[in-house]
């Protein structure tokens, strides 16, 4: 960690994420943007509500970061812990906020229910914070400064936590802190494993500069590769983070899917926009999981058509015309009946690709021919039908999305 | 927290938790097994790969924790900072693991692929732990003691862990330490929210015993109520547990979706198995969610056959015949279209209940009198066909979310 690096902490509080049944999403999410304006977080550390489990994040967090972001423990049914925690480790008592008040009011006005005692509590706050407003919620956000060191304090909601970092805390953190220039560019590839990879930038990452570095970041069917440079000059260090993004690009030309971090739903839509071509889908094993990764790409709807998820035979046969012989012949997972489900869906959704999938997820349902992780693929057009077999190894949630990540790969090299 | 209880931190190692690209899903599950066995996770720290960091963190919670979890740092890509750094603090060097040697050599020779240094390097483990198989990769698990704590290093992979942690960890922790016995029994509500809900259990909670806590958990469209008890009998616990869940279940009797543990889904499933009957789902704006929400139970091919995801109108039209003057006179999100599609799916796809929904889930395509968020659930069987509008006001991928858990609601009340 180089000595220019603004470092940073984050804090969770919450004993819903000790007991381990809310997932932080927050803290990647915000390593995220911190980092994109370089700030780098090197600790994360997750307490319950206890007031001496926050006293001493709060120390030791701030003896190793200027910066120090804190969310959670702030909600209506909270304990009522961290806020006067705050106040008094700040040396301050809570407040009304009108503003927040006036909020909390109208969000209740607007449903047309009476706020409750703990809803109005809402608006208390540290008189020695700045008020960040939330405009999502009915807990602010709250800025504390002690002895130069930043401590800002968020609800977990991540919705909220979200609209207040965009609004309030990230461009309050550039005007405080200098920030050395840091630029990235993501490379997405698939269809080779981790390690053989690494083996091929071997040399690659040997030549590369002291001040670009190069991230694994392995996401389901795929891996992200993503190269962040460091410098005090824009224009020069993205010149220079663009040469080798292009040296990765060749050598990894055979399999690459994207050259921006883009979900591959999202790059299959913008080469059927290019080409004015629609697609639709006919899902067995992953039961409406591919038609969800294209209908969560925003404006899907000018080429994504639909799907028929033809979980039983029946709706196989009916609804994309697969031949019952064909089942009879062959099982539900075969090439035979994909390459039928591709036909059919292409005539029944009449779009212009098709994808067609029919596997055996587990944990059931395996036999000794076709064993649970079985999967076959099929995509096509009006000239041509493809069928891939891959064969699966991980449990029922992982083999939906990793068939899901597949056949997207196989549609991509035909569009 | 008690003194009879058993603490253990959790440290997570790897810049890719700290740059944001993974979401650690690792520590939710992890302090949820330990809390199922009496082991209270009260801080969990993530770090980069950097000695020094890990060395502070080993150091830290170590005073604070007889039980240190540590996942991450271990893949073939690694930076090969953590295996050397634990060998040096627990005082023994690095060695082959014949066991795991012979392992990594056959998984590559099962792939016809010539293994790597750096696979064949996934052998090597410090001479002062014990070896935790790992049966689903090539990263061996590591236990070490001093000074009468406990620490374990696993792969960060989450399939790996899972499958070490049953193997082994939580055996050995089992046999370790004396833990108090802990009884949860969890409680599903939908409808209502939160802080209203909390409202009603004012006195509930009030009158609740010290050795059992309430924990709020809302997770999408629906809210959690864990109650936890605490005891040294496990009879007697249960008893005084059930005795409370029983009140609890009866002043939420209006609300309550399950008495157990359990996604929506499932539950749906359930109540069509005893009935012996089926469902189907006609989806416009959830685009294959719902399907996909099914299709992840095991087994949900007994009573779920399949769906049309009908993302374009013509598809609505013509796969499930609803009218185009219903759909030019009031919309594709219309209580007139939802109510078409239910009966238009139950013909189609000749099954006994249907759920359909229309809606507007943005960040595009709102309009005044219809804005983002606006969404038409239908549910159905051959009797009765039911409208509920909803208006929600999150993100895209929210509001999708959203729709299912309270579409899936609605069908649960009709079945």
């Amino acid at each position: 960690m180089e000595g220019q690096k603004v470092v940073a902490s984050i804090i969770t509080i919450g004993d819903e994420l000790l007991i381990g049944q809310t997932i932080d999403t927050n803290s990647a999410w915000m390593a995220q943007q911190l980092n994109a304006m370089g700030i780098w977080v090197h600790r994360r550390v997750a307490i319950g509500d206890v007031k001496e489990a926050i006293v001493k994040a709060l120390d030791d967090e701030s003896a190793l970061s200027p910066i120090i972001l804190i969310t959670g423990g702030l909600g209506p049914t909270a304990d009522d812990i961290t806020k006067p925690t705050l106040a008094e480790y700040f040396g301050g008592t809570l407040v009304r906020d009108e503003a927040t008040f006036k909020q909390v009011m109208e969000f209740f006005e607007s449903r047309g229910l009476p706020p409750l005692q703990r809803n109005m509590d809402q608006a208390l706050v540290p008189d020695v914070c700045t008020v960040l407003h939330n405009k999502r919620g009915t807990a602010p956000g709250m800025w504390f400064e002690k002895d130069g060191k930043v401590f800002v304090s968020m609800p977990g909601v991540p919705f909220e936590m979200k609209g207040l970092m965009e609004d309030h805390v990230l461009p309050r953190l550039k005007e405080h802190f200098q920030t050395p220039v840091v630029v990235h560019q993501t490379l997405i590839i698939a269809g080779m494993g981790e390690s053989f990879v690494a083996e091929r930038l071997v040399d690659f990452e040997a030549q590369l500069p002291a001040n670009i570095k190069l991230a694994y970041l392995p996401s389901l069917g795929t891996i992200k590769l993503r190269l962040t440079a460091h410098g005090q000059d824009k224009l020069s260090t993205a010149a220079s983070l663009s040469m080798q993004f292009h040296k990765l690009k060749d050598i990894l030309a055979d399999i690459v899917v994207a050259d921006q971090d883009q979900p591959i739903a999202e790059v299959i839509g913008q080469l059927l926009l290019a080409k004015g071509k629609t697609v639709g889908t006919a899902e067995s094993c992953t039961g409406g999981f591919i038609a969800h990764s294209m209908t969560l790409v925003p404006g899907s709807s000018a080429w994504y058509k639909g799907s028929v998820v033809s979980y039983a035979n029946e709706i196989k046969t009916r609804m994309l015309g697969v031949k019952p012989e064909t089942l009879a012949a062959h099982g539900a997972v075969s090439e035979a009946v994909v390459k039928e489900m591709v036909r059919g869906a292409l005539g029944h959704l009449q779009t212009d690709y098709v994808i067609a999938v029919s596997g055996i997820m587990g944990p059931d349902g395996g036999t000794p021919e076709k064993p649970v992780g079985t999967v076959w693929v099929g995509v096509g057009n009006a000239t041509e039908t493809v069928a891939v077999k891959f064969q699966l190894r991980y449990d029922r949630y992982l083999n939906i999305q990793m068939t899901a990540a597949y056949a997207m790969n196989e549609l991509r090299k035909i569009i």
